[in-house]
């Protein structure tokens, strides 16, 4: 059996039991039932992924994969292929959005390289399993082969448990870096929503007008070039995907696999979620929709896999930052849930009978 | 002047100089412009309120204000009225909601008896501010005198100072306790909104039906009984209010004048923020409203405010934890600010011009 398919073999249903427990104990705590609204809902589901139904996160993980795209030579991008290598770097050296919001949520911030063009150099943090130097251009052809997008998925297992084993974490976040990446997880979006890349496309990083046509065009060249099929998630991938892409794919079904809460992010970690959830439906019980993103057509992906968004901040700056962000969200609804005395404990009056 | 009067007077614009100096610093940070969407604007009006265009946030403070009400007669809640005692002090002893997301936050809870009907035993953390044993009942005659009204409000300043005297604090949170108070609440909202009772009012803490046909019509006599002129916010508070919420009203006043960023919580909290809007309009610049609740009519509470919430999780509880869980969101937003590297610092490319 490949790394893929065992790992996807190791995906069970969340606990049952855990999450009665959870869900009992939420009805006992002083508080009108249901007072926590989203957070009493996120707190069961933690219980039901950990197994546990009083659960407590330790310190959290934010993975950034990062690619290249060949798409970008058709001008989808308002910033150049380079930023892709200089936003990593920034990025491992902890100037970057997500660093500053890793830091604020306690978690460590894993960059890799799964398919950038140029290398970085070698740094703490920084894992290369560089499949291949950047998705071909998808407006002409497959972004790769199906081989590769295998095992670009299978670098974002091994990254997950690399680093898993290197330093425990209790709860992981997906982000994203690569120029141009938003046009092929519009058209994977095109592909699992069945929805037109005119309908799902949004301005990413800001193109203008004419960019925005352009990006439109390159996607429906590219779904038309493809003929991408939804029932074959790793061949989604290989036609319109990217590296990081299937590297999300892999973080996420590496999760579920070790029940590890996985927060999604915005709009690149939605393709790769999709992708995920076409290789494995279960792997969606594991994820956590982080933020509705400003980009639009995010909260088509979101109702594809089922998630409810935490966050609304209209942010699109991807990176894993509105995981991180939300990675408080996930701590708070636990602690609440561990923390809170009961109505018996406290020696508080219950609800008056009717 | 009054402890009111000289309060209102410190009230002045946020800093302009500040605001512009934090808006060109996040146009130069390693993001597309505007990428982080509400964080930005968040980061910006923390600098105009503290007067710094870097501003970083110290430890928070979470204001629960507690009062008991004369309404609870007419049978608007869904708890008996010494709930308010019983969780006042589960509070003071750490065992509510707010306690634990407080904890996470990295945020201390002070509780402040405004009106409470009964005592709560000395401890630290608790401030004794009682103005009258509960507020009377609204459906028959006015909730409190004028100059009872503009003690409450008094006792919000003076417990805001007291504790910040005690140990300083960078950001505070307004937080309520008072069975039957969503009913006062609602008719302020009403006040202030122009909107119908019916329209606006909610479940609370989860009357049932009959309960809530009970509470609308315990604020339509409010208001019939009172004929409340929004011109006279004192008035408002006066004739349909309660003592926590004018101590909220305080609180917000206070920390204007301090200018110090104050997290409005959710519908009770929305109440004493119109009084202090009432009061002192510039007061407003000063709030972030930190979620809407899950009780109908707040929205509009918040378009009387001219405020966005950061937060939308369908919670109801008060206490201060919607507001305790935004703290973090403006910790992370003024560390995004500080802490991100410039284009320039990082060495990374711009925006390609067309």
């Amino acid at each position: 059996m490949s790394l893929l398919e065992s790992t996807i073999a190791r995906i069970r249903e969340p606990d049952a039991g855990a999450i009665a427990e959870a869900a009992a104990r939420q009805d006992r705590l002083t508080k009108p039932q249901g007072s926590l609204g989203e957070l009493e809902a996120l707190s069961i589901k933690i219980a039901g992924i950990v197994g546990s139904g009083r659960p407590r996160l330790g310190p959290g993980a934010v993975f950034v994969m990062a690619g290249d795209h060949g798409v970008c030579a058709e001008g989808v991008s308002a910033y150049p292929a380079e930023v892709t290598l200089e936003m990593a770097r920034n990025i491992a050296r902890g100037g970057a959005g997500i660093n500053a919001l890793a830091r604020k949520a306690g978690a460590r911030v894993v960059v890799a390289d799964v398919g950038m063009a140029c290398d970085l150099p070698p740094a703490p943090g920084i894992y290369i399993k560089k499949v291949r130097r950047g998705a071909a251009n998808i407006a002409r052809g497959p972004a790769m082969s199906r081989d590769e997008a295998r095992r670009s998925v299978e670098a974002g297992i091994e990254v997950f448990e690399a680093e898993l084993a290197r330093e425990a974490f209790a709860i992981a976040a997906t982000g994203d870096m690569g120029i141009g990446n938003t046009t092929p997880s519009t058209a994977i979006a095109s592909v699992y929503t069945g929805r037109a890349p005119r309908e799902l496309a949004g301005r990413g990083t800001g193109v203008d007008d004419a960019g925005l046509e352009r990006k439109i065009r390159a996607i429906e060249l590219a779904l038309a070039a493809n003929r991408p099929d939804p029932e074959d998630a790793l061949g989604v991938l290989a036609a319109v995907g990217g590296l990081e892409i299937g590297g999300i794919a892999g973080l996420i079904l590496a999760a579920a696999a070790r029940r590890v809460p996985i927060l999604v992010d915005g709009f690149i970690s939605g393709a790769g979620a999709l992708v995920a959830q076409g290789l494995c439906p279960l792997a969606a019980r594991y994820m956590i929709a982080a933020h509705v993103s400003g980009d639009s057509g995010h909260r088509f992906m979101l109702e594809a896999l089922g998630l409810k968004p935490l966050l609304s901040l209209g942010m699109r700056l991807g990176e894993g930052t509105g995981a991180a962000l939300a990675m408080t969200l996930c701590d708070a609804a636990c602690r609440a849930l561990d923390e809170m005395a009961t109505f018996e404990e406290a020696g508080v009056s219950g609800k008056e009978e009717a």
